[in-house]
């Protein structure tokens, strides 16, 4: 094509919701070290952790993600580790750190509510959130958010294709989307891969998981805050970077 | 309003999934038959699985439905049923259980590819189930329909707010949508109720909790059918229905 017409510019910001909005990691690390804490009880071991995150990783292809399957994991983990030693009453505690963790108070970060208030006031945005169903959306009912969002949606991967369906059923093309999140696995290399423009808040703790993505591609679309504060300033200059840049550029990107 | 302009006619179809277009409720029958056997060996009682439903359903508004809060109450009820009798040993094969339900291949019920193809040849179709996004996920892409579908939605609920929520997500008004499934409470009631049409095809086993439904408003436009192979003349049949209707009855009934 001849012609190179301009970007018209951030059309949608998608949040993500556990450690970008609210606390979530620290409940699942405080419901691991009671784990540990179970069963050392009946094990000397100083690898714990790292045995029930290798239960975890290896059924999430059964469980996806989530308190439950975490929960599972967990007393799965605990009869094999104590070679079938430990008792039922131990197990029921394993199952009430699964009901407590369902159920503790949506606390939300610091400046959550005006910088999200802030963005909605100039961007449609949308909630993006990866895991159990039941449990994120009693989450944002919780949050007092909800209203804020145009839409509401809980996936169970955050890959591209995964980001490329929703934008298909928002009816946005990816270079006109932009991604708040806290996991640049999750919530950023797979947008910017897509050709989209992503926010990254560094969470102070971060699932094992989660952690260690390589941004390949797209690195120039990305800007990093240290919170949410900082948001809005962070999205004009992405989106004033987006209406600069020739629209065929971010076609060969996407 | 003087004029009555007529109705439309329908414009979508949503099918439920699990006991309408696969086999679901046998494979929790058979589970929960396990689950008794392995309680056997610790008590004599004859009301064990109404005992574990009522673990169900008080949990339902901390787990949500699905296998793996079946699990979790599992592992519950059987800790407190047996007064911590039980062995680490039998609570590990209530969790493998619950893998196995997460696991078993999908089975297409009777005449379900011919029935979709022939509906979806017709009008869009989307799916619209209730359960665990990760293990539904699962099934849609093993049933080998998700192509015939314009969109798979899992909602953690189905009442009448998630299908109006559902419906204007569609752009579709209650009143040109019809719905299929076996559950009389969960698929057919709360579209009724907004004033939508539906197919109900009961299935030879139910869950307790989607029994006994009472369709209060709209059985009128209703139908039920033996099985899915019925279900291109029945949608022909309310839709005429439906097209003869004035449209302000139908706004009433909304």
């Amino acid at each position: 094509m001849a012609s190179t017409p301009s970007h018209d510019g951030i059309a949608l910001v998608g949040f993500d919701a556990d450690d970008t909005l609210w606390r979530s990691q620290e409940y699942f690390d405080a419901a691991q070290a009671q784990f540990e804490q179970i069963l050392s009880a009946y094990v000397d071991l100083d690898d714990v952790l790292q045995r029930l995150y290798d239960y975890e990783a290896r059924n999430i292809a059964i469980f996806g993600y989530g308190v439950k399957g975490m929960a599972l994991s967990m007393v799965e983990a605990a009869v094999e580790i104590t070679q079938g030693r430990i008792s039922a009453t131990d197990i029921h505690r394993i199952v009430a750190l699964a009901k407590t963790l369902l159920q503790h108070p949506v606390a939300l970060l610091d400046g959550v509510h005006a910088a999200v208030t802030a963005v909605a006031a100039r961007y449609p945005v949308v909630l993006i959130t990866k895991g159990d169903l039941f449990h994120q959306e009693a989450k944002v009912r919780q949050s007092g958010l909800a209203d804020l969002f145009r839409r509401i949606e809980v996936v169970s991967e955050k890959d591209p294709p995964t980001y490329a369906r929703l934008l298909e059923e928002f009816g946005i093309p990816a270079h006109r989307f932009l991604m708040v999140g806290n996991s640049l696995r999750s919530d950023i290399a797979p947008v910017l891969a897509l050709g989209g423009y992503g926010v990254h808040v560094p969470y102070h703790t971060t699932w094992q998981h989660e952690a260690g993505a390589r941004i390949d591609a797209g690195r120039e679309r990305m800007r990093t805050v240290a919170s949410l504060m900082e948001l809005p300033d962070a999205i004009a200059s992405l989106d004033a970077q987006a209406r600069a840049t020739p629209l065929s550029t971010q076609e060969t990107a996407a």
